[in-house]
């Protein structure tokens, strides 16, 4: 992990059962074991999402040139990367259709028929599905592919005030995903100019750390379009006090994608391979029968396998996500290898001996540790509390690392060593785009200088930093600080959190 | 809808505000009304497909060229209708790839990876997802679209005795969805030869009847693909009982699409508009108030909209999908109007005198009726109930008028009649598929002469009948009859379900 990170992620995620590597480049199989967590992220956020008063629909994969093209600085962001359909069978099409990278021009031309009136607004609806965005650059599953599943939201307003409320409680729910389902701790701000979304007022952002390589990874977005759509798609609608003048209302778009799934298995992947945390491990708990030799009875081997049943259906019952492993033609290492490797939070060895202690022996995967808990009438309730301290112990325990790898910096000359240390940076910054654009390439510049006399394989990456986001959370006044561009003498404007990234 | 079926599907289904038309030809967009109804199909399936043990995953959209190409038979019949992607940006693709039209050909070259020994069977993977089939004929939303959801199912099997089992309890529960949810009721069957799926071994189906135009229509597949597709993609395993020796699984594929939605709002639909069955309705009652006139004080006004929105939490807190109308800015008329045109099982107004009795006056939107429910603290329960016995009711309707529709014709000379007075028909058949292919022919040939006098605009359509399938309840033996084919007198095999069908 620590040598070549980037195999392995590769094997782990084979290995582990989550991806198959598919023909097509850039596009992967989502296996049973990686599709359960996004099946439970459905569950959470839809949950969530309706609870808000949002609906779900559907509007088609494919959009026509002219929608596509209607709005500038969208069409600029995303045209590079827009799959065209050109045949169907052997006919040639008339009209060339793209597939959707984001929904806003399949949906906005509908918005502008929909809304009329006040009424009509709040308009708030949102899809989950599936886009392409034909990157050319080396993909990674879950974090970067071709074709990827997600949920986008979209939603107008008559005020400013409804729209932006709603991007922040959006942002709010996104950081839920990251920290209550997946114990990835987020860093919640608002986007550069340079990093927002194409065509956005602003964009909003969770960002994440992956301390393995130290690196910053985008987590989800939400945007505050502003009226910028509306002007282009003609969305309008009567103000209620002035019958003659029309509206243009404010929007908001939001997705959060299966690339939430990469950066749980970064997180708190080790040498070993997966570590689910526990809330959306299709298996939480696997029991494995122990201690059997040469001299062991038949009957006792099946006590033993019936004790392993009763203690399954006892935690099911209990809503634990507990699953037996009873087959004899592998060994107990092997099949103690074969969960660890899939991340299995709890694996609990059952033998003669806690069989007639009535004490189960657990083997815990994120820490290692061994503990004993009773197998009492309480089990389930215990095992799901124990669940439970994991998931918080794994969330604060990425949290702290992040703590202490966040860096602040005030002055150039640390800035590349503290990257190069697998550290993000909060650095004070003055809001000029050159400074952002100098910052990447003369840190990548540095980096690369800096490791001249070290060995290739133990490099940093020389890639620069990128503005991750402007923290909501400001660590303090930035009053009286420059910003940290080398050279560059204005007053800082914001505490920025800078990194290599995902 | 007697006058212009299809004129009347499309205006429905657009003001109900089931569906938006789109600007790309043979796509549709889902408004929350429709999709509300699919999300309820997704529980209730997904739930039983996860109670069955079947895993959730995702596959990519992406085929490429030559796993698409892998079974003849199969692509044969798919080939004029795939989508092919050839170009990203400005950038033309060095391999063009299709966009799944089924996933048959993305899975199976991975089974053949993922399956070694018959420990790995069987591998039971369900996804819900979209698919394109780029058909030129006339679309039809929900019935006939170039993009539609779906689920599609495929497992792999060691023996033919786990596949075909499989293959009947999956149509169980299509015939469930149907049934249990949008009170349609189907006739389970298999397909003819010429009817089945490309490549299978044989297809089920749950075959559905639109009493409005008296047409079948094909209501969702489950097939027995036998091992044919295994071969075509080397999919086999170690024979446990002759280690040297590798056998091919068996396999079956089966998909229930948003089709479904179409069926339901043409069987129940009338000409006030759409019935919504109350099991998928996203509102089951909706709440009116009524009574006031230019003497009604203020705070009776307010009393009123008080009574209306302690009634909905009361109906909701019990379970019911319950929402006031208290739009002021249109009669309660127009709010009437409103509701029935999107199908809302039951309408309750409630007026000063209601409010006074505590007797709620219901409208029944499937058949018309009015009521009365006493409004005590048992509300909610008898509102559930009495939706309840609505689904029955319409479920039962529809049954019979299927049974008073389905005619059996055992000489020729009272088919095409008994076609163009809309009835679907049983006759026996001998098998031969000349013999299909004929039926079609005549009957569309005949049913033309025979309204040569009929005004153009009353005629039945020209369209010859299809088999729709060969019933599993065969009305009685088919012993001693010949098939119901012009000309041929070969004995009869089976009773078969003709129709004209979507």
């Amino acid at each position: 992990m620590e040598d070549n990170f980037s195999n392995w992620y590769t094997e782990t995620i084979t290995k582990a059962e989550m991806i198959e590597y598919y023909d097509v480049s850039g596009c992967y199989i989502i296996r049973p074991w990686g599709f359960f967590v996004w099946k439970q992220i459905q569950k959470f956020l839809g949950g969530r999402l309706e609870l808000m008063g949002i609906e779900d629909c559907y509007f088609p994969m494919f959009v026509s040139k002219s929608c596509l093209e209607r709005e500038k600085e969208h069409v600029e962001g995303f045209a590079p990367e827009v799959a065209w359909v050109t045949k169907a069978g052997e006919t040639d099409l008339e009209m060339p259709v793209a597939i959707r990278p984001t929904s806003e021009t399949v949906m906005y031309p509908y918005y502008s028929k929909w809304i009329r009136s006040h009424r009509d607004l709040p308009v708030r609806l949102n899809m989950w599905n599936n886009v392409i965005r034909w990157e050319f650059s080396h993909p990674t599953p879950f974090i970067r592919t071709r074709e990827f599943l997600w949920q986008e939201g979209h939603c107008a307003w008559a005020t400013e005030e409804g729209c932006s409320r709603e991007v922040l409680q959006i942002l709010d729910n996104y950081a839920a995903v990251y920290e209550e389902l997946l114990a990835v701790p987020v860093v919640k701000g608002k986007k550069t100019e340079k990093e927002k979304f194409a065509g956005a007022y602003y964009t909003t952002t969770v960002e994440t750390y992956v301390p393995a390589v130290g690196r910053g990874c985008q987590g989800a977005t939400s945007h505050n379009l502003g009226q910028n759509f509306g002007k282009m798609f003609d969305i309008n609608f009567q103000d209620p006090e002035h019958n003659e003048r029309s509206l243009v209302p404010w929007q908001n778009s939001w997705g959060l994608s299966t690339r939430v799934i990469g950066v749980m298995i970064m997180v708190h992947g080790d040498n070993r391979g997966l570590v689910m945390p526990p809330r959306v491990s299709s298996v939480q708990v696997v029991i494995i029968p122990v201690g059997i030799t040469k001299d062991t009875t038949e009957a006792e081997k099946q006590a033993l396998v019936a004790a392993c049943q009763r203690l399954e259906e006892e935690l099911r019952v209990g809503g634990v996500r507990a699953r037996c492993d009873l087959r004899d033609n592998y060994s107990p290492g092997w099949r103690f290898n074969h969960w660890e490797v899939k991340g299995v939070p709890v694996r609990v060895e059952l033998g003669p001996k806690e069989l007639q202690s009535q004490q189960l022996a657990l083997s815990v995967r994120y820490n290692g540790e061994k503990r004993a808990m009773a197998w009492d009438g309480e089990v389930a309730h215990a095992m799901h509390e124990f669940l439970e301290s994991i998931h918080h112990s794994m969330l604060e325990g990425a949290r702290q690392l992040r703590l202490q790898r966040t860096r602040r910096v005030t002055e150039w000359a640390d800035f590349v060593p503290a990257l190069n240390t697998k550290n993000i940076i909060l650095a004070p910054w003055c809001g000029a785009m050159d400074c952002e654009d100098n910052i990447k390439k003369v840190s990548a510049d540095e980096s690369k200088a800096a490791q001249e006399d070290v060995r290739e394989d133990e490099r940093a990456p020389s890639m620069g930093a990128k503005s991750l986001c402007i923290p909501f959370e400001q660590p303090e006044s930035v009053e009286g600080r420059t910003c940290i561009c080398k050279g560059c003498t204005a007053p800082a404007k914001h505490w920025v959190l800078w990194g290599r990234s995902y």
